[in-house]
């Protein structure tokens, strides 16, 4: 069956297979210490325009998470997050399961404003109590969003304006950056992001690679002993080389940038076609994830035919589903997806 | 300086200091193995009607809601609480440090309703995704609530219904519950708290102790090893005597009611003299703490002559404050207060 | 140059490879939904002859010990270990950092044994003031151990029979589960391990994976809600499918014995050329990690040639050193080695 | 009965008791910021001849070391302590349970020595595996030990030594510091306590307080937002004021020393006593603590006329028992034990 439910249905970029075939009987050092992530880690720094960068590769999205956050913050302080933020929501508490509180602001598709964010930490000072509580320590921001939004750099200039005045570290999920970076209604690049955020992460997973984020400390600011504190987690692979030869081949010949893009055109055939066939946006969004508004019963049809994702109810009558493209999707798959619509 | 800040200003009952000296000298086990601790637990129990509850004694407050939620909840479960409950404001983070998330759902001067209980519980298990999220475990409510106001006993009981209908506990946090109990507006007695939740805690520091929780289980459902999970969270005092002798005192010839009832009377009076001086309340509350909205300028004057709790700006040119009586409070303090205002 | 430093030098077994080339393409579910996730177990639970065991895929070993003992432990109880087990010693605190204690008791070559295990316990519960100390919930075995060595069916058998006295699980780490299995010294099979152990693992990422661990749980005994608790540890792999269709390769035509038979293979040839050589082992090991004493001077010069691991001092003038056959030894890698030594 | 089970067995000296009445009904801020807190802490840093000192004041002896262990240690480190340290031992994982392994060494009586402790850290970081392992991040040394012995200020400055040059905390648990510092068989005073560690407590608890430790951080190294962090850990008092007028009573007019001086010359003629009924001493003990080793038969005897504690099983047919003196040990305790022996 058709399947336009996320991002993750496939396996990875042949490129990837190719590579992890050819290198296959190499004997490499284990746990990261191999000429491949040494390679892919200089690729990224240089992708980044940001030769002091410290990059590490870490296996999954929720774990990039809670390592980052618990990690970076102290243990009196919490993490500032959009109510829709992933961490505040489909995590299963991980942030919380490592000591950290998620501190929940207003959220406008997905998105979290600097204003808001100003009058929340001033707000927490401004309290007489505030050592009794939670103390913002850093602010997480998705991009794309958890809805498919962007920020524009000056929106990310205005978050961390605020971050950097009250000694909050700004620190981005690019789980899916790859759709944010090849999005035509944006300007923000990667080297905007290495230059404004103090952390982020290149999210491999939803964009072509079987596993894989690559995190990137910006300012000099890696956790101590962060090796350790990966192994502490749980989550130091004995075979890095799985994580550094999936991120050298997507850092060569810009083929992260160019899954991006196929993901962005098929995204645009794919909004023109709903708009077509009369059905009604939940919101605009300018990458590879697509919320409509669907009646129910319609939504039963569709579902005989494709795969798409239950995102929630709008009214009795109508519920919001998610149609998202990916790296891997095709014309044909586009040209199924039409007749059935 | 005349002080109506909060209601664990002074030290504590005469009648406690005196059984502290008499019974100083007597050698006593320790770590609550000791008969002050076994007659003060019995007299709890007989004072919730509740043969077979269990009952356990703690320092203070932020310990007694850490400990309880972290030893009844699974690891993947959350305490759903209102926005103004204490454990997601004013713990530092407490709940979230022993790895669990505080699920906020909207309050009511304090208080959280049966129906968006429901309606939140419904919600997670109707989301498909829902084994990605926390699990609703417990129900925090306090009684009085964080803003003086009281449940009543139809209204504890409709919670309880959605709690027991989805597997979750309801948990009072009764720190201040000496005064909700002797209040004229309630209909709520010890004996319904017993029946109706399946954990809650009897406030020694706020209601005439120098410290001292008594925490109760109602439904043969103490965690195990309670007392070695005690000691592991640092909590478990080796003179036990102290909180024993406290609450044995407190619990005999009703003293904790009449504590409880001297903040009421008190509290009537002072209700009266703001209304009569023209003051504003911020919400209407049947217990011993009082919101007031007070023009700045009026309010710094005031600063002068009493002490108040800065609760939370009002608009531009107002404030609310709290003023609180207790076990304390005498004809003296108001009379000196009527002057002042 | 020449490696014997460990079992992970290489990527992962051809069949593998190839299997993930011809499924890279087909829509899979997320997490673990998927059919090859489904067959692998199917597999895995034929295999150990227990069609009520519970299977579960994650990324790593130290991952695994970590999800498997935290979410099996009540908050009070520790594991309890041998001195040089791995959670022991080389997981950073993984344990720990979990919250809970592992108790170390003595070790013979790697292993414990039943007597110590029962006088442990014995000794625990013997004292009046256990309830202040680490209650043992669970003890931990690897099979083969951190040396090489392997536990007899009766020696499994004896220690179970503790456990169970003494309401502890028994937890079988099988990271090299492959070379146990495969041992000539051996006679306990996979079948042995699934009816006398309460949860085990058998390790992927040492035996012909790039990743993954299976865990077994043999006694209707998952964790409640264990999916949502790795999530919680952040080890949910969004393509479950990485883990799925690994496993159910190495478990096709018993390629994962036969993988691990390669290795023993590989080691006796290792094994004769060491003693034919003149060099000292430190004890005898029956799988394929091979600890050799040798002379400090002559150590430097063979690591002109080859990797092999530094495992400890032995004295002032000599060094143990580990050499590791694998799954991917040739004939031509001992053919080279027998000339370098 | 006669009790010589422990030093907590009464309530709290009658000056303690006297000053809690004669302030009882002063109206002071809570949370430790009122004057009796402040004035304990300058008689405290008096006392230990350190201005620099920064005094806080915690419940007891668990929690005091979980907090401190906790907010001074990186994640990824341990504290190194005896094997029959406090913190390895008898408190129900606590330090674990804050997410930190106890790496334990030898003891001798109780006691740590410098050259174990160098020895330790020296292979720890000559390990090429050691960022796979618990960094060690802090010493922690109870004097008097567990066993009632004291080191000699040559021994802690020798502690100190390695401690420092490995960048580890010294820390020492003073619960009974009292005992150690009124022995007169020690050549180290308060003041050398202050200057060779960089943190310890003086304990209340034991030495004729009805509870309270203070913490004193000697080195300006006390942990970021401290008190936020004690809240965290369920451990701050609201009417810190009990703990503030204990310390300022012991602190004043020497009180805290002239009750270790009393525990100690009642210890000594419990020594005389012992040895002339001819009783075998466990080992020698300048402090409060004895241990004896007892006939099984003879001790079943002697528990029907006094309290001890059971220490551990000697052989078959002996126990080792401990008696304890104490601040409120009275010469007719001891002339009734007489009698009894």
């Amino acid at each position: 069956m058709l399947s336009f439910a996320c991002d993750y249905n496939e396996g990875a970029h042949p490129k990837i297979l190719e590579k992890l075939m050819k290198t296959n009987f190499e004997q490499l050092a284990g746990y990261g210490d191999d000429h491949y992530c040494t390679s892919a880690k200089a690729k990224i720094k240089e992708a980044c325009g940001c030769p002091e960068a410290d990059v590490h590769f870490l296996v999954g999205g929720t774990q990039t998470n809670q390592i980052v956050i618990a990690t970076m913050l102290a243990p009196y302080e919490g993490v500032v997050a959009a109510k829709t933020g992933h961490v505040a929501t489909h995590e299963a508490g991980a942030i919380e399961h490592s000591g950290h509180k998620v501190l929940e602001i207003p959220e406008y598709d997905g998105k979290i404003k600097a204003c808001d964010l100003r009058s929340y930490v001033e707000t927490f000072y401004g309290d007489g109590n505030h050592e009794h509580m939670v103390f913002p320590g850093m602010v997480y921001i998705s991009h794309p969003t958890e809805y498919g939004t962007l920020y524009s750099r000056q929106e990310l200039e205005d978050i961390a304006e605020v971050c950097h005045e009250f000694k909050m570290s700004l620190y981005l999920d690019g789980a899916r950056l790859g759709y944010g970076l090849a999005s035509r209604q944006t300007d923000v690049s990667l080297q905007d992001i290495a230059r404004i955020c103090d952390v982020f992460y290149i999210g491999g997973t939803k964009v072509g690679a079987f596993c894989g984020e690559a995190v990137v400390f910006t300012k000099n600011n890696t956790p101590n002993h962060f090796l350790t504190q990966i192994k502490q987690h749980g989550a130091l692979l004995a075979k890095g080389r799985l994580l550094g030869i999936q991120f050298d081949t997507l850092f060569t010949d810009d083929l992260y940038l160019k899954l991006g893009r196929n993901a962005i055109e098929k995204a645009e055939t794919l909004k023109s076609l709903i708009k077509e066939k009369g059905y009604r946006f939940h919101l605009e969004s300018p990458t590879n994830q697509q919320f409509i508004i669907i009646e129910n019963g319609r939504m039963e049809e569709l579902a005989e035919d494709v795969m798409f994702s239950f995102w929630e109810k709008y009214d009795d009558n109508h519920t919001i589903i998610r149609l998202a493209t990916s790296w891997a999707t095709t014309d044909e798959d586009l040209d199924k997806l039409a007749e059935v619509l």
